[in-house]
């Protein structure tokens, strides 16, 4: 497996472009590492945008991490999968993405409707989305994509047959082009507006587990794994 | 203000157009309008995908909606709005947009790998964003910007002055090329995974709010709302 990014001598940021510079509130902007992997790795589904036909397009799904490179996967028919393997005369196959996680954390309420906002963490990758085909990378990326989804989840369960490989198309975005935007805090109303009788502050918007619901068809005494009890 | 969209005498549902119907799992899609509404609602934050110099751009954004009309809002300086703002030759002013609202609704451990899965309900709206420019609707926009995030908090805050407005632009997303795609329900494992000893079922994912978080500089005493105590 190819390794062009070697995270124990990479830089402990992302070098910022011209894409990954906010016009705007360049305070909220981050390009830590740390930061970038600790959003992605919370987030369930990101928002995968192509280009069909001349128009954007943007379709959430499951997303998995392996250190510095980012892997989606459908069927191989599934559209941005099939382009991104469609073969372009002298280029390597590929397809130009734009990947985006985003949390939000907070309703802020202003006491003028301009200062509303949201308190919120994303992540935004600049990149070409790469057909996986080495059988290796393949499996690490699969497993990557069940245990994004619970944390060791992938030793838990029967792997991909010969049948389900053959059905499932890999794609890989390095981590090169990347910028978090973090907002936080209370509301920044103007100060002539703080005599304002209206209320002013956060409504916390947090992420919430209920209990695991078995499948109808489990053997009864099946126990609860415990990556599901630990959350 | 024109009204393109009597939604009065509109059908039910959107009509399928070649975008909006998936290539897979077609029995998730729903045209419904009550179900896509609910959705949007729902929703703070939308995920809006652009082109930019040849490249897909998506970028995490707060909406409103009023009828059967989406908006955005931002800096007249933010990108997306001062490309759609840009006068081509004899073309009215727009962009092209792929608008994306998801909701996770639980994470779903099938025995096998291949069937892990998100339940999940998602809307995405194809169309041409459009600079607001009538003072009634643009009004009519930013108070639906705001009771999006918290609904009666516009009637409770100070509207927008002259200056604000004029740092604001608004962009209007028809809903007309809409589809929504639901996932619910167990696993789906094949009949020959189900002796398998691996746990099945799903883990419920909802959103909880936490207790309403004053300003610093809120005068002590100021009762918190009633729409915020209510949820």
């Amino acid at each position: 497996m190819p390794a062009p990014h070697d995270t124990t001598t990479a830089p402990d940021a992302y070098a910022p472009t011209d894409r990954t510079v906010p016009t705007r509130a360049r305070e909220r902007a981050s390009y830590d590492r740390e930061v970038v992997h600790a959003i992605l790795d919370e987030g369930y589904v990101c928002h995968l945008g192509f280009i069909r036909d001349g128009a954007p397009v943007v379709l959430p799904t499951l997303y998995g991490r392996v250190g510095e490179r980012l892997y989606v996967h459908g069927s191989t028919g599934a559209r941005p999968l099939r382009m991104a393997g469609r073969e372009e005369a002298d280029e390597a196959p590929g397809l130009p993405v734009c990947l985006t996680v985003t949390h939000v954390d907070g309703l802020v309420l202003a006491r003028s409707a301009f200062h509303h906002s949201l308190n919120y963490r994303s992540v935004v990758v600049h990149g070409i989305a790469r057909p996986v085909t080495d059988p290796a990378e393949r499996a690490a990326a699969l497993d990557a994509l069940v245990d994004h989804v619970v944390p060791g989840r992938a030793a838990d369960s029967r792997p991909a047959d010969a049948k389900e490989l053959a059905a499932t198309a890999v794609l890989r975005l390095d981590l090169d082009e990347v910028s978090a935007k973090i907002r936080t805090g209370g509301p920044n109303d103007d100060p002539e507006d703080l005599a304002l009788p209206h209320w002013s502050g956060v409504l916390p918007v947090a992420r919430t587990y209920g209990a695991p619901v078995p499948a109808d068809d489990l053997a009864p005494g099946t126990p609860v794994p415990g990556y599901l009890t630990r959350r």
